[in-house]
């Protein structure tokens, strides 16, 4: 169980150079929390930063900042951690329990934008994990039912 | 949510003085792994005790004991830990961690049973509210594409 | 099992007439996502609607509305669901699920607010729930290597 | 996650031909409910099959067989499902699933046993997984009231 499996392919993206308004929109077209960061790397998408719908909230319009005078990098947090689409997935959580953070951006080798993995994606994990534990108990006691059918009286 | 709405209604039962050969006979052929021991009070079947699959190999068989002399009373525990059927379900789950019962009987106001929960059914409870919350996620953003249809570019 | 039992009783508040960067300001302040509109009545402080910093995100920016103009009223869902804190927990869950909602706030008889009720919340109970279950496995074991000491060889 | 990272190492063993009531003293001596069926092959304990308390009871006991006329191999099941050591841990409950299995022996490359793999201890990772997510939500607040203090008032 590798983080690259569980991940989300599907992310939106944008430069640190664009406007708070176009991330909004983004986030509305998309429907998505959150906007990842990136810039071109030896031909790779490589992610520098994450900024979320709540971020815009909290240091834009809490701060009653110009939104026209504000870009991306302005707001997006510097500190990215992100995880190896080869990294154990429950090494991958541990992380982000350490970091206090609900997503993770996946890379490659090369660095390269491979998805982003967040709680939402590992709570599916873990409802599978244990509708199959629950599913074994079933098919446990079918199994029985079948292979030791009433016992004959002698 | 209380006791008497998860627990397990299709209990096999048996009598204290009934034989080592009958429980094991029972467990087979309804593919159950324990029997409640009940007896009658009051016109209500009162549970006083119950009997796994584990005791008898590890009391009888283990103990090389002559099958033939032991009955059920022999074996089976003595200090039954019951649940009301009202009990709240949370409150029944900490008794049983706190005696390390993995079942426990379900009784009505008479004292009589009313069924069984295991801890097999506390799983089927997990296992259901993680399932909803994993799809309380999908729905938010089932609806949120609906109520917010793509933005007019004006 | 109540959703008055569950829910998170610290609400942040805010009123329908007020203004989107009021609503920001608290959200950074209290560290929250989500603000309860409320109105007096008979009262008591009676829910009349849910705003998000989604909300505002994708309400206001996204359409490039003059923050200035905008209220609360202008952007909160009107269509608030609400759960009584008598109400059954898992029932609780199912309407959430129905309705795509990962917060519903939750009211006594009165109809005025006792607290919000998130999947953050749930997923508490669920993962004390679990473990509770993985402890009642661990305890019963511990249990039989009391109860049932070495067995004498004869 | 691997299979062979998960499973107890702490494994009781038998022999094929050893009797039904030293099986059940082992199983009350370690505690157990299981005990795996092996024997040597180049060197490693290569396992066979599986004895449960459970197979005890049904198999021997309901059947009245004569215990002293019965060895582990007149009961053990000989259609052993094992995960190799470095089988992905989803494919693993996977497969315990389709088998309705509770337990799974894991061996190493030259078949060798390493240990077993039960849903006890799969759903000791689910219960930590789930704590972890819990964590990562109460750390992710924790955080943003350390890097974002109260907003000045000007």
């Amino acid at each position: 169980m590798f983080a690259g499996e569980y991940c989300n392919r599907n992310v939106s993206i944008i430069g640190r150079g664009d406007s708070i308004v176009k991330a909004a929109k983004l986030m509305r077209e998309h429907h998505v929390g959150d906007l990842l960061v990136v810039e071109s790397r030896n031909g790779e998408r490589a992610p520098i930063g994450i900024i979320t719908d709540r971020d815009i909230v909290v240091e834009v319009i809490a701060e009653e900042a110009d939104m026209n005078e504000i870009v991306i990098e302005d707001v997006m947090s510097y500190k990215l951690i992100t995880a190896h689409e080869n990294d154990d997935l429950m090494n991958t959580i541990k992380r982000m329990r350490v970091n206090g953070v609900r997503r993770i951006p996946v890379v490659n080798q090369a660095g390269g934008l491979v998805g982003i993995l967040s709680i939402d994606d590992i709570l599916d994990v873990i409802t599978e994990q244990l509708m199959d534990i629950d599913q074994i108990i079933v098919n446990e006691q079918k199994k029985e039912r079948e292979i030791r059918p009433i016992i004959s009286h002698h």
